[in-house]
């Protein structure tokens, strides 16, 4: 099942906009088109970032508890003042010597398992998506690539096409099967199922390719474990895993740096992106030698803006904060607190179903009897906002609230999200 | 006919290097693996840029004649100060309403002809061809797309498909026809006859798509107007024509904002990509409403990082800088200036074959009697590299220098250029 319309997107001439945010409003459209959304029955026009604070040009403060691109917080002073000083002195391509970009690749691929030795960087996730596509079909001489039901994997064509989740206006390709989100304790059997259904079509399996915390699908982190033998299934059948970690990387799931380690595997490749640079459109795909060897003996890789020096200098300064402000550990224990505090929460409110959660990555279900309930869920999304408290809504059913605070997040503004869910649920 | 290997690559083992920049070629090898080429018989290793300089770890100076990313000079002040500005300020997606992009959108669109009146916002050229891609298929649900024989539009999965230049190892898609380049007077037959073969195969057409000064097939410019009828024939067929203005555009032909200008006719969508953020990464598409209208219908677009408030910020200061110095005319000025030195050194070095150039693009084949001579072209990019003057060669057989300096370029570094082309070849 996949969402035809896309789960929080405003729906224009709605809304309690004020005359000048109307005229801002068709403005984006005369200029920006018909395929661009805004968020929200009523959007918020942001002025303005610091920290886990956005504010609006009236000067409202909203608590940011959605935006998993300014992971270390809006505007981070370090980060920027790395990506303010690289710019000025040199800003140039892969293709001339330069230590900023080889010192980034070792940093980075210190934080992974060994196997995964190389590192190739992109600007977008979707182009790292992409490219990983590209080399496991070089690699397997496959095309088949499994996803499950409402992935997101990208906006490139090829990568578009293996996102059930962009809706049933964007076909999937002939060669992608698409597996229930692991909800049922069958994922493996499922896996299997559709390997078997692309052989019988005579399409060699090329990857199995899953975010590792199945976000758009509607967050899916346990039991610890459940991937590894997905992986073995697919790798039986010749076809690589790939490890989306353009969500759950850079240690949003609080246990590891990785969402992929808490599964006990090793990945082919691995993609990342969104937090990479804090708002830097720096993206990158970490991948084992073997993998890597067909695709480099028959073609050669360049990205222009990909690694560039000030790329890497705002992607290591943000490594930098993730170590120096321990904030692997803090997502591991804000995570907790916040975790703990839903489910004290859902001791009162009906409303709140299962809750799954690793980290600062939370999918809380959103019910009426038990049921999922897309309009309340965005009945609370859109409260919230009112409040001054931005999150978002997610799954094949749009009933899963999307909470995914910066890692700089404290209990504090922990006390303040539950808060205001309890206001907005009753 | 196409490259199997990469013009003006660096060949692993071979060179002048110092025993450090051995070290940091094999640490580069390990970190990014085997699909990484460098440039130069003897790679640079560059630290700074300034202006039209870079310079390298040994404070050589080199004059730099080829990166049009860099258009307004390496590290340009004005461009440097907004990227700062508005990192510390706000750096958000286009899911809110924020007037950043807006602005840019609207003094953008303001240099395209009227028709085309929506922009949409990528990372990379590639994105934004590929996006192009996504529309032209679902305006005319057909899928054929037409290139020139050595074109490159890009990295992504569908974009590759569609850049013979790079090379055999990268196979074309079997909806993807290529015509020779722009040198016989016979372009629009060529496109007729590959729009003849795609329907013959029951391909519709999609697309015309050809960078509008043909870079990679070796720089053709003259006569203006040729593109018209060849645009019309696959409007006749009912394909879009997609201009790739990822190199051309942004004053560097100097007669006009765009390459597809000076033939007289306006494109459905036009690509724009490298010199857009002066090193930023920001890209985009402007297209005519109607053809996004499909689109639009079906499917949402969203880029994470495409249109942050950052990029646009950014984007918007190259466009200060292009207008307030005076950068098209300068390109012009100095491109003729340039073209007229070239030509009269042809006069007394008789390895200068015909000259093809707009403004600040110029391709000059170098000949051994008459005939087409790569590997003297390659030297003479190598000469002029120790020489500290960076330029590459390109085209299908290798024998065109590419020369495409920054446009604050004066007539003096052309002289220096001259100089050094001239000692190259003696």
């Amino acid at each position: 099942m996949t969402s035809p319309t896309m789960v929080n997107a405003y729906t224009p001439g709605a809304g309690n906009l004020s005359a000048e945010d109307q005229a801002r409003v068709a403005r984006r459209a005369r200029l920006l088109g018909p395929a661009y959304r805004l968020f929200y029955e009523t959007p918020v026009h942001l002025v303005r970032g610091e920290g886990v604070w956005l504010y609006d040009a009236e000067g409202k403060a909203y608590l940011d508890c959605y935006n998993n691109v300014a992971s270390l917080g809006h505007c981070h002073p370090h980060v920027v003042a790395a990506t303010t000083r690289q710019s000025a002195i040199y800003a140039s391509h892969t293709r001339y010597l330069n230590d900023t970009v080889l010192d980034y690749a070792e940093r980075l691929l210190a934080t992974f398992p060994q196997a995964l030795n190389h590192v190739m960087f992109t600007c977008t996730g979707s182009e790292a998506n992409d490219l990983a596509l590209r080399i496991a079909f070089a690699h397997t001489e496959g095309t088949g690539v499994i996803v499950t039901e409402n992935a997101y994997h990208g906006v490139t064509l090829s990568t578009a096409a293996m996102s059930p989740s962009l809706g049933a206006g964007v076909p999937l390709g002939a060669h992608v099967r698409t597996v229930p989100a692991p909800s049922d304790g069958q994922f493996t059997a499922h896996v299997q199922a559709a390997i078997h259904d692309l052989q019988r079509h005579g399409i060699k399996p090329a990857a199995l390719l899953v975010d590792t915390i199945f976000s758009s699908d509607g967050v899916y982190a346990d039991p610890a474990g459940f991937l590894k033998p997905a992986v073995e299934a697919i790798r039986d059948a010749g076809g690589l895993f790939i490890a989306d970690e353009v969500q759950p990387g850079f240690a949003r799931t609080g246990a590891a740096m990785w969402g992929f380690q808490r599964h006990g595997l090793i990945p082919d490749m691995v993609s990342m992106g969104k937090p990479m640079g804090n708002g830097y459109p720096v993206a990158g795909l970490a991948l084992k030698a073997s993998v890597i060897q067909n695709f480099g003996n028959r073609a050669r890789y360049f990205n222009t803006f990909g690694g560039n020096a000030v790329a890497a200098a705002t992607a290591m300064a943000v490594l930098e904060v993730i170590e120096g402000e321990g904030l692997r550990a803090n997502a591991a224990s804000v995570g907790t607190y916040f975790r703990d505090g839903l489910l004290a929460l859902a001791q009162t409110q009906d409303s709140l179903g299962p809750l799954r959660a690793a980290g600062l990555f939370l999918g809380q279900d959103i019910v009426t009897d038990g049921k999922p309930d897309a309009k309340k869920a965005a009945r609370v999304v859109n409260r919230m906002r009112e409040n001054g408290v931005l999150i978002s809504a997610t799954g094949p059913q749009g009933h899963v609230l999307k909470i995914r605070p910066p890692l700089i997040f404290r209990p504090e503004h922990v006390d303040h999200v539950l808060d205001s869910l309890t206001a907005a649920l009753t």
